[in-house]
């Protein structure tokens, strides 16, 4: 089975900073399949970073080695770490983008890398996705323990999660990400929903001016032009209109409200 | 030999649907060259996608597996199909986007998928791109038979490909695509032309305001700035600028008519 | 060791074109790494594409064949090159593209690139990289001779790159490149800075009506909304906000001047 790694960055890809990455993995490693979830991560938007790995992170192979570059903090102090869990090992700094994808994977090892003789030489103050992260990750893949690459640590940074404020038979959720196709995600999934015992037929919903009854399994199942929402492939309610945009005909924005009751 | 499975869709690079498709496929099968055809169709744009498809695919090798992800009808119950022609399958909902490819490539056989042994389990109703699309590409390059994945069908759903209007001498067709550079790509191909028993050297063009008189062969044979046509690399005609955008600076947008006599 | 070909193009991710040079690559060599460096070098832009190429393609292990299509003169008598060093093979238009490249890399040989027997029929004329820099490459990983290609030359076209203009303790340089970030990078580096005797903490920058005293190590060390210089990973003077868009506040564009004193 070869190994997998991929790439989730706020690089964009007209820079050559990606590249750069990946050339030094290759140069280390030639035989891992490299695969990049996103560049277009909103810059040093962290939150973003961990909502975009949370939904795409675990459709990977057994062994796979996440690198996340959102790292607004390079050069400071800040750590870098290596976490192990049952399935995946996660290099990125110690922002707090790995907090959402913590509530679903058990921690194995959480390594802080600072072992210099696995780093590019000479390590730039601007750039440790590739004189850090993309070495570290090639030589993972290569089979070098986590071990050597830096001290045991017990605890990471954590990032506020926006959670949705449950109430009585009701509850008060945010937007948190918006698609390619204006499709509106929350942050309200079924559990939660489940929590206020809410009947998937009987719900009501409200975002901006606009009231939504129920919950349907498809876009297709609306008809052209209408406003539904569904729980979308991420696991989260999505607000949506069949075959349209709903963020720009409702012309919501993200970290826009959303009342369920 | 390798098999390379290349995907077309219209998820865009920001969102992570692209990459969990990936995930799943190097899932199933880790020793696959994968390819992005693009993820910049126009949402929900078939034709743009039936014509992308058509002027990229031939250039992959015997064997390959081509996925197309644009599909409005996630979720209704639109059909998703296998189809073998001599070198290639493509795995596509069936919705026309195979259309254009069928004009060059001669149908072997056509499955409708619905085996669900090889889907991802639970399938979400709204990205089957994912749950279906990608296991079965996943499987077909790891050798199993196409037969397993469903039942042998007839026929499927075709475009209405807007077609040039030939007339006595002459014809009308239409701007098809607009490319990164403003090149202006009509449905015109050179079979058309010589149906209308046109000389290269004599044709006139009219599209807009603009006149254009004879055929070139590339864009450097036109002086820098010069508005010219010629036969582009996909085998249309196209209207360019030399070292300009053609649809900027002619204000001319996909859909345009064009005369040729 | 796997063999690796990079590309660099301004064809943008939305038409056909880079996929379809890939597939023409996975036809001859299914077994290298293709890796994208980036395909949104502004259109016919030559010198970015020289300067992208210049700070990522040293990344890459030894052997990588790196293709560079930004081709203006594409379908004139411009001439196609194949030109080795001593870790790289890069394929190009002969039209100044490689400039950057060759002040760090020593050539060992250039081919012109003329034998059609590699090409494939028939040859478009207005799209070489499909045509014949992809097959030129991909039989090149395959292991045929450099010098089966065409026939040796000696020399090949330089930009006039623009340098800093030096004076007594001062010099004069220009943005030449400006990353997703808003980091604004110089055409000045380490050495320059060195020859007109400055040291880095006695450094005076004025760029527009900004002035910024010294240089600092990293991003990080300045504080938030901070004005900054720093080298950045290019190894270029780089002007930059800390967590904020220089381009965008200083409303700087590329070709200013900047002066260090």
């Amino acid at each position: 089975m070869k190994r997998v790694i991929t790439l989730l960055t706020d690089f964009g890809e007209r820079d050559p900073y990606v590249a750069s990455m990946k050339g030094v993995i290759l140069g280390i490693n030639s035989e891992v399949q490299i695969v990049d979830i996103t560049h277009q991560i909103s810059p040093q938007d962290i939150l973003e970073a961990a909502y975009t790995l949370y939904t795409s992170c675990r459709y990977f192979p057994k062994g796979t080695i996440h690198i996340i570059v959102v790292d607004p903090g390079v050069g400071s102090r800040r750590r870098i770490i290596a976490l192990k869990t049952k399935d995946y090992i996660f290099i990125a700094p110690d922002n707090g983008v790995l907090s959402l994808v913590l509530k679903k994977e058990k921690i194995k090892e959480i390594i802080e890398i600072n072992n210099e003789r696995y780093f590019l030489k000479p390590v730039s103050d601007t750039f440790h996705g590739r004189d850090i992260f993309s070495p570290v990750a090639a030589y993972l893949s290569k089979g070098v323990p986590l071990g050597n690459f830096g001290k045991r640590i017990g605890r990471i940074k954590e990032l506020k999660i926006i959670k949705p404020e449950v109430g009585k038979g009701k509850l008060m959720g945010r937007i948190i990400h918006i698609d390619r196709f204006g499709n509106l995600v929350t942050n309200i999934d079924r559990k939660t929903l489940k929590d206020i015992r809410c009947q998937i037929s009987d719900v009501r919903i409200e975002v901006e001016k606009e009231r939504i009854a129920g919950i349907r399994k498809s876009y297709a199942s609306a008809k052209r032009g209408e406003l539904l929402a569904l729980f979308g492939s991420s696991g989260f309610l999505e607000i949506s209109i069949n075959l349209g945009n709903a963020a720009k005909i409702l012309g919501i924005e993200k970290g826009a409200k959303i009342k369920v009751s």
